[in-house]
């Protein structure tokens, strides 16, 4: 439709949807204008969500990615950290099955000198979430002011909570908005949202752990590496150390899922225990957060460095510190029967003799969910006592009647239901599989080529 | 966002939204239970507007523009003109500057003997409307109940109305969401709503105007032909008789712009006078109305009936008498000066001499937006009166000095600023054009090979 010669040339959400669906490259202004107004709600929902819908099928350039990270960002309060004199550094996993790193690392890194401001969601669908796990601690309190958070900050050098009110509004309305209109599924605002959430941490560094696999939200490496770079050239641009490593998530993590269960075998891996893909991977992790946060010369001095903490008990303390510090049980971190148990457990045994060549990782996350440990419905609860203890993993031998898993439940029929999925989700064969999955695929950063570093 | 697996499969917005974003097919039942459930308020904006962006950029298979056009036209009353002895047949056209054809076709058509119930619009930006056009006529009413439109077409053969409530309710709703999303402009959504009010007006046949050129929505002949291929096969589908013209919009048709001055022009035409170009293209479109309409074996039979009928004088009268029963001032048809005059008018005259080689289309339909005889928002009123009188058209040769256009005006600023869009509008050569645009570019539809006929 034509517009009169003399109409007033002003901001108008329909001519950025349209420029969108086009395939034109919107302006800084013109990506900030369409937030801002929608942040005010001036804008209503089904102009975002059409704007939304051309951006899933268009794409953005790397600048409108970082136009709309930052309009995001600025929505609301900037934690401003710098009267910390430590860097600070957080890591953020894109989602998985049994990922429970973040309660070793913030500790961990902690311990060793750099500040961790940790912000985490909750679990949906099959995946866990950071908050459901801490929550399964005994009093542990998540929803602390920004007050509070700074204090708990300052006193044992990390601090976990959930998303407040005050950090990158825009985002808790586009995410909402994109849940119910097809719109999740974009690296571009995918990257957007995650990375407007964690650069109002007010941090120097993140490391970011963007898994694939076949419990991951990208099933391919290909994809998960678009996403990485995206995310990593998104923070540079905006002036921070960004690394993202590609790490598997075809199999779950570690042993156990499920929220109390994970405390548990966070607590193993804080003690030197635990499994061994956990163990390494937070490690890894480890040793790049204390790169970055300038207490490591390198990454692999920043892994000694972290074996060293958790040999010296120092990593638990800290972990024992910050549950103490935000309200929770510390004598639950000691002794898991302070921890919520289950009241019935049940096994799933092997049909046959083999090797274990794949577990349906998704399937386990679903099966966990099932028996009342996850959500599908953000607003659902969350039964933190049941869970699943896998005893084989990738790679394993396997004897007939030999157990595979544990169900920890509190009711027979999603316990049944579970056992269901669980028994559908191994894949038994002869000999072991040909090729196994590396733990990490890839590392993606600038700041991998300045250190000449081994990774 | 995996599903438990016991999740109750039933109709939900999301899947459908994430099909098509997907690129996947629609079926009959998805289409129709998205339509039904907007229609009925269950299901929200934001979801249908992500919906018809991912339409608008994905594209949708032939079963589904048939799918989501039944299920629109279904949304509320279809006429039932069974009673009616007399085939019945309409003319619709995708709009343009100067087209004031349906205003000549439904008494010419009716007068021949072809019932035709013609549900019209308003206009919209630089395009003129016929409700717009027959308001001009002092009484002239054009929201008849349907019992009222039923007896002004079984009394005298035609009767044109304004869109009812009644009808297809699903266009009405999904109009309005689209022309503030930026989903207009999709040749599947822009069939789908045509097609839908068209055929709930009870019809057997239906001749299509599908207009290309500067004055045009679709700019270029390529993009004209595909949406009126599927306009054609749409109705086919559903078992009407449906033909197409490609007709010419790179200048205003006629000589005419301007809600009564473009009634005067179609009384010239009824009178067998009239420019050439609007006099040819009425009796193309009732040749083809005629032939669909059953009481023409050709299209050339039926453009020679139409001829006739004119000189006898049969159509003009045809005109009064719809206009009398509509509750319209028949004496208006006879003295122009019964119609809305302007107060003032003015010339534009050539700076040069030459031959005019194009006409800037859309700019001349927004000059005459400019006076007020067309609207830019919906809720704009509109001056009848208003418009301009074109003296030369494509071909012309000029003399400098020479008057160019009237413009008839009833305020002094919007006049100033309709001569200067005018002003540039122009374009004056040494020599005529090379290459001169046909009025009729191609005829499209299936009906044209069963017949064998010459067009």
């Amino acid at each position: 439709m034509s517009q009169s010669p003399a109409a007033v040339q002003t901001f108008r959400a329909i001519d950025v949807i349209r420029k969108k669906r086009d395939g034109g490259e919107l302006s800084r202004d013109e990506v900030a204008s369409l937030v801002n107004a929608y942040t005010l709600g001036e804008i209503p929902d089904y102009q975002v969500s059409a704007w939304l819908m051309a951006v899933v099928l268009r794409g953005m350039t790397r600048a409108e990615t970082a136009a709309l990270t930052d309009s995001m960002l600025h929505s609301g309060e900037v934690l401003d950290l710098s009267w910390l004199r430590a860097k600070k550094v957080d890591k953020h996993s894109t989602g998985g099955v049994g990922d429970k790193t973040s309660l070793v690392l913030a500790p961990l890194a902690a311990a060793a000198g750099v500040a961790v401001p940790m912000i985490s969601g909750r679990g949906l669908g099959h995946t866990g979430g950071t908050l459901d796990k801490l929550e399964a601690i005994p009093g542990f309190n998540v929803n602390l002011s920004v007050t509070e958070f700074r204090r708990v900050l300052e006193t044992c050098g990390c601090a976990m909570i959930g998303q407040t009110a005050e950090i990158a509004p825009a985002d808790r309305k586009l995410y909402a908005l994109r849940d119910v209109t097809g719109t999740v599924e974009s690296p571009y605002l995918i990257c957007a949202s995650i990375m407007s959430k964690k650069l109002a941490e007010g941090i120097d560094g993140l490391v970011l752990d963007v898994k694939t696999g076949s419990g991951a939200f990208m099933k391919n490496e290909k994809d998960a590496a678009f996403l990485a770079e995206l995310m990593v050239e998104t923070g540079e641009r905006m002036g921070k150390q960004v690394v993202a490593l590609i790490t598997d998530m075809d199999q779950p993590l570690g042993r156990m899922i499920g929220n109390a269960l994970e405390v548990v075998e966070v607590v193993d891996v804080l003690r030197g225990e635990g499994p061994e893909d956990l163990r390494q991977l937070c490690l890894e992790l480890a040793g790049w957060m204390l790169h970055l946060g300038g207490v490591a010369d390198s990454v692999e001095h920043g892994k000694r460095r972290g074996e060293e903490l958790i040999s010296s008990g120092e990593a638990l303390a800290k972990f024992r510190q910050m549950v103490e510090l935000q309200g929770g049980d510390p004598r639950a971190i000691d002794d898991p029967k302070r921890l919520p148990n289950a009241r019935h457990t049940k096994k799933i045994v092997s049909p046959k003799s083999g090797f274990l060549v794949s577990l349906q990782c998704e399937h386990i996350g679903t099966a966990c969910v099932v028996l009342g440990g996850g959500r599908e419905r953000k607003e659902d609860p969350v039964d933190p006592a049941v869970g699943i203890v896998l005893h084989k993993k990738v790679g394993d031998a396997i004897f007939a009647g030999e157990t595979l898993a544990t169900i920890h439940y509190n009711a027979e029929a999603p316990a049944l239901r579970a056992g269901q999925l669980l028994e559908t989700s191994y894949r038994i064969a002869d000999s072991p599989a040909q090729k196994t999955r590396p733990l990490i695929h890839r590392v993606i950063g600038r700041v991998t080529e300045k250190l000449g570093d081994k990774n």
